[in-house]
C-alpha cells in the first residue's frame, strides 16, 4: 500500500479498479449494517435488566421521605433521585432538578424558557431581536437541530482535537461572544465529546467561564451526555472534566451555565431520566418557569433508577460492564482503520477514551460520496454534515462513525465497507472525477 | 332548620354563636385533613398494582412490530399504544400520538408550539401581537397557569351547568371569538367537567365546531381529562360527548381542535402516558415540530400500559373499579350538603355523574372567608378564586370540592368541617361583618 498522493494517474486508475471490484463483492453480499446513531446495543441493554421489577408492589413505591411515587407532585424529583443526578452531573443534589425521559428534551425546554420568559431576570430573548449561538464543530446533529428550530443563526467555530488545549478553539469563542450581544449561548459536549471523543481541557473550561459576554444572559449549555461512559474502568484511563459550575464561580460568573445529562447510555435510552444542575438562582427561575409545564416528572422511573444504580459507585460498576462491551468494538475500528487507511494518507479520525462516536475526516470533498457509496452497499452511515449546523459541511468531509449499536462481527463488514467507501471516493477526487 | 334569608338579625346572631361552637370543637380536634387537589386515594392507586410487573424480562419489552421499546426512537409512540390512547380519545390510531407523562405537559408544549411556531401554517402567534383566550368559569386552575404564563390575556365566559344547553355560554363564545382575531383559543374540559362535573351538551359541541372565529388559526384545546371516570359502571348512568373532531370535520373546520388526554386518573398519576389527537395535517405538523424537542417518549411505560389496560374493554372494568371507590365519596358530599345545608338557602352545588370534583358556590362575598375558616380547622381545600383566570373569581363564590384522596371516614369529617365553615361565612356576611 502507497500514499495516494505519489501515485500518477495510471496507478489511481488501477487503484480504484481494484476498489471498486471489492465494492461489487461487498454489493453483492446484500448488507443491511447501520453505523449510523449512538444507540446501545442489546446486549448492553440487558444489564440493566433488573430496572424492570425494581418496583415490584406499593411498598415498593414510597420514596425515603415517604412520598408515593404513584401519586402527583414532586416537581425537582424525589430527593433520593435528585442525588443520583447530582453523582453523574458532579454537582449538588440541591441545585439538581430531575427532568423526564430525554436530556435533548431538557435543553430545548431551557432554550425555549430563555426565549418566552427570559433567563436570569432578562427580558425574554424573543425580545432581543435576532440570536445567534456558537457552535463547536464537528458537534451533535440535534443540538444544531433544535437551535435551527427557533431560527437562531449558528456560527460554527472549531473544536480542536490535537495539542495542548482540546474543545472549541477559545480565541475565536472569546472574540465572537465579546464582540456581539445578539450570541447568547453555547453547545458543549465537553466529556468525550459527540462525535470527535476529546474532552475539554481545565484552560478551556476556564476561559469559557471567565471569558467576556456581551449578553449578560449568555448560557452555556452543558451536555455531559458521556460524563460516566469511559471505554476503560482502570480510573488511569479516563478523561477528566473540569466542573463547569466552579469554574464559572470562581471566574464570577456563576449563573453562565446550564448542565445537562442522562441515564439514556446508562440504562434504556428514552426510558431513564435527565438532570438538570445550574447556580441556586438559575435552579429557582427554573422550577418558578417550570411549575406551568408539569406538576411532576416520572417518579416511579426516578425511584426505580435510584433502587438499580444506588449512587456513583453503583453507577461506576455498571458502566464498566458497559466498557466491557464497548472498547472492543472500539478497538476494532482503530484497528480496521490503521491497517487499511494509515498508508494511503486521504484521512484522520479520533481514538476516543470513551462516549459512543469516532469522528473521521476523508479528503475534502469526499463525505457525501463516502456515505453514499456506504448506503448502496448495505451500510447506513450518519449523514455527511449531519455534524455542522444547518447539515452544512464546507469542507464536506466530516463522518461520524458510530461503532456501539451492531454486534461486533457485523461491525468488522461495516468497517471493511467504509474504508472501501473512503478509497474509492478519495480515488475519484484525485482523477477529478 | 330555616331559610337564612327569613331569619332577623337576633336570630342569626344565635345561629353564628351555635356554628361557632361548633366550629371551635372542631378546632379542637386537631384535624390534618385535605379535599384540596384532584389526586386518586391509596385504594384507587392499588388498583394498578399489575402495571409495575407488566414487564419483567427483555422479551417483554419488545412492541408487536419488533420495536425494543429499551432504545431510543419512535416519536409518535408504539402502534399499540396509539391504539390504546385513541380508544381513550374516541379517535383514530393514525391521527393520535402518545405523548410522555402528563397531559398539562401536553397541552403547555402544544401551546408554546403554536407560539413559537404556529399552527395550520400560519404565522407563529409570538409575531401576531397580544393574544388572547377564552377561559370557561369555574374551570381548571392549571390552564389558567399555562395561558397566564405565556402572557395571554384571559376572557372568562360561563360555563353553564343548568338548563337544556351545557357547557360555555355559546352566544357570548360566538360573539367573543367573531370579533377579534386576537382571541386564538378556548380551554374546554368537555366531559365531567372541572371543577363542575357537567358535560358538554351536543348542540355546544356543534356550535363550538362551527362558529366563525376572526383568528383562521383558532384552537379549541379539548382537554378530555376525564372521558372514562364515570362514577357507575351502568352506561345509562354515564354521560356521552359528542366528539369534536367529527363536529368540527362536519363544519368544515377540520383542523380546529386538539384533543388531550391521559392516564393518570386511570393508572398512577405523573408515572402513565398522555395522548393528542387532531387533524392528519395537524398531527403532520406537530411531529414535524416536536421532532427537535423530543427523540421518542417513554416506550416502556407505553407498553406497561397496554400490557395491563390492553383496550377500551379493559379500561372500562378498570375504570369500573376505580367508580365502585370514588361513588361513595361523592354520595356522602351530595348527602352532608343537602342535609345541612339545603334548607338554609345559602349554596348551590353540582352533582355530577364522572370527574373527580363537585363545584360549589356559596353566597357572594363567602368563598375566601370560608376557605380560610376550613383551613384554620385543619381542613385544606381548593384556594378560593383558583377556578378562575388570575385566582380572580369576582363573585368571590366559588369553591372546588375534591373529594377522591380521603379516606371515606376523614371525608365524612372533612365535609361537616366544610358546612359549619359555609354557614359561619353566610352568616357573618348577612350580618354585614
Amino acid at each position: 500500500m502507497t500514499r495516494y498522493d505519489t501515485l500518477d494517474t495510471a496507478q489511481l486508475e488501477t487503484e480504484l479498479e481494484a476498489q471498486l471490484g471489492r465494492y461489487r463483492s461487498f454489493q453483492a453480499q446484500g448488507l443491511a449494517l447501520n453505523m449510523a446513531r449512538g444507540k446501545p446495543s442489546t446486549a448492553q441493554l440487558d444489564l440493566a435488566t433488573p430496572l424492570l421489577t425494581a418496583l415490584a408492589s406499593p411498598a415498593d413505591c414510597i420514596a425515603a421521605d415517604g412520598t408515593d411515587c404513584r401519586n402527583y407532585g414532586v416537581l425537582a424529583g424525589i430527593p433520593e433521585a435528585r442525588e443520583l443526578m447530582a453523582a453523574l452531573l458532579d454537582d449538588d443534589p440541591a441545585t439538581t432538578i430531575v427532568f423526564g425521559n430525554s436530556s435533548l428534551t431538557a435543553m430545548y425546554d431551557a432554550l425555549a424558557r430563555c426565549i418566552d420568559f427570559g433567563t436570569g431576570g432578562y427580558e425574554p430573548w424573543c425580545h432581543s431581536g435576532p440570536i445567534k449561538w456558537l457552535c463547536p464543530v464537528p458537534g451533535y446533529d440535534r443540538h444544531f437541530s433544535v437551535t435551527e428550530a427557533f431560527g437562531i443563526e449558528m456560527l460554527p467555530v472549531p473544536l480542536l482535537t490535537e495539542g495542548s488545549s482540546l474543545g472549541p478553539a477559545m480565541d475565536e469563542v472569546e472574540r465572537l461572544a465579546a464582540a456581539d450581544p445578539a450570541i447568547k449561548g453555547i453547545w458543549c459536549v465537553p466529556k468525550y465529546s459527540n462525535p470527535s471523543g476529546i474532552t475539554y481541557t481545565d484552560d478551556v473550561v476556564r476561559r469559557l467561564a471567565a471569558m467576556e459576554c456581551a449578553a449578560p444572559d449568555f448560557r452555556i449549555f452543558w451536555d455531559n451526555a458521556y460524563s460516566v461512559h469511559h471505554l476503560s474502568a482502570d480510573p488511569t484511563q479516563q478523561d477528566q472534566l473540569l466542573d463547569i459550575g466552579t469554574a464559572c464561580r470562581e471566574a464570577g460568573n456563576p449563573d453562565r451555565y446550564f448542565k445537562f445529562g442522562s441515564t439514556s447510555k446508562i440504562t434504556f435510552p428514552g426510558a431513564g431520566i435527565a438532570g438538570f444542575a445550574s447556580s441556586p438562582q438559575n435552579v429557582a427561575e427554573t422550577l418558578e418557569q417550570v411549575s406551568s409545564q408539569m406538576i411532576g416528572h416520572d417518579k416511579l422511573t426516578q425511584l426505580r433508577h435510584v433502587r438499580f444504580l444506588r449512587d456513583a459507585e453503583g453507577i461506576a460498576a455498571h458502566m464498566a460492564q458497559h466498557a466491557a462491551i464497548l472498547a472492543p468494538k472500539f478497538a476494532l475500528v482503530q484497528q480496521k482503520l490503521s491497517q487499511r487507511l494509515d498508508e494511503a494518507g486521504i484521512a484522520r479520525w479520533t481514538d476516543p477514551r470513551g462516549g459512543y462516536f469516532v469522528s473521521f475526516d476523508g479528503l475534502e470533498g469526499t463525505a457525501q460520496r463516502t456515505v453514499e457509496l456506504a448506503r448502496e452497499a448495505g451500510v447506513v452511515l450518519t449523514g455527511a454534515g449531519a455534524t455542522w449546523p444547518y447539515g452544512n459541511d464546507p469542507a464536506d468531509s466530516n463522518i461520524r462513525i458510530a461503532p456501539s449499536l451492531p454486534p461486533i462481527d457485523e461491525l468488522d463488514v461495516a468497517l471493511d465497507v467504509l474504508v472501501c467507501c473512503v478509497r474509492i471516493a478519495a480515488l475519484e477526487k484525485l482523477l477529478g472525477r
